[in-house]
């Protein structure tokens, strides 16, 4: 059991988290509402660009909806930290929501989704694992191809 | 910095909310846990009868999504104040959610979920902003363009 | 009123809950913060078996779409259930989300929906009943037509 916090395990990774994602329109990335950190969905934004638009299973390979998965899941984590000043404040992920653009016969989703969730397993450790849901979805804001949500629990 | 309520700012604005709308099976309209109210998923439906039928991007403009988003905010905002009396007791909008049906090639997501963002600063002000998560879906109960979900904070 | 509590009711109405669904990749079943537990999103699968393929309204009539989100809502259960110990903890059906996939004209979401409000009405009692969100979507994991994810409230 490594006792690696959150943010020594970002730096032996070597993540760097983006800056905050910008919101879209009139909402904030965080609201805190007792212990529950509740995120904005995030896309696979780069500098403010949309990357890996299409859908996954036809314009775009299952490695490459994995890429952007684990991209919209970082900007996820650049708001927490945004909010908190240090993801070590995170007890716990509560819940991941991932809306992937897919084909009609698209299965494969878990697959791909897990490049959100492994990459949290990776940060936060298997003692802080969280649930998930996963969807295909038709589009997403700015044609990106998936969206993370993500709801922790932090220390107050 | 304005003091006003949100029940005053509902005045001022000249905005009078329809009766919650009835749910459409098995559940109910909102729930509160501890000073969490989540409220269940509301569609552009004005007394009784579902508005704004079809795809944000063909057969309904981005004005006339924005109109049902705006509707359908305004019908989860009269299910918060049925279940408290009064929306003065709202601490904080916590989670927004916004689910369109549109064509597969859209993008201007953000500009039409922003109807229910803007409605919702322009009565509870900037310091109670929500986060926001948005999806393009492929259908929606009664045929409706937009659902909007809500989860506020609240006073005890 | 019935003071049953929820796993009399189970045995009285002859339901014996499924194994919990394996997670389909690095997330878990249930988290608890607090007094609620949230779970994962959950499909008609049985016996390790995705049931139920195809889209509601097309290649599955709406009997199949209501008996694939009963199975579905099972599972749930059975997740909460394998958390908790026993349902008997559950104080309040939080929210209840249902995501179909559905032809582009489909508009009966509500009655198919209804195959998991009712099942949890039967169990729960009307005194717990949740709130609900409907989505049409455009695929799910493994091909399912449906997923339910809930959020209980629980005594700590």
């Amino acid at each position: 059991m490594s006792t690696l916090t959150a943010e020594r395990r970002l730096m032996e990774l070597g993540i760097e988290l983006p800056q905050p994602p910008q919101p879209l329109g009139a909402y904030v990335g965080a609201v805190q509402t007792g212990n529950l950190l509740f995120l904005s969905g995030t896309l696979p934004v780069e500098a403010g660009k949309a990357k890996y638009m299409g859908r996954v299973g036809a314009e775009l390979t299952l490695e490459e909806g994995a890429a952007a998965t684990r991209l919209a899941a970082l900007n996820s984590l650049a708001l927490a930290r945004g909010h908190l000043g240090s993801l070590d404040k995170v007890t716990r992920i509560v819940r991941l929501s991932v809306a992937l653009v897919t084909t009609a016969d698209f299965q494969a989703h878990p697959k791909v989704a897990d490049a959100a969730s492994e990459l949290l397993v990776s940060i936060f450790g298997r003692e802080r694992i969280s649930t998930r849901a996963v969807l295909g979805v038709s589009s997403l804001p700015l044609g990106a191809c998936v969206e993370t949500e993500m709801v922790f629990e932090v220390q107050r």
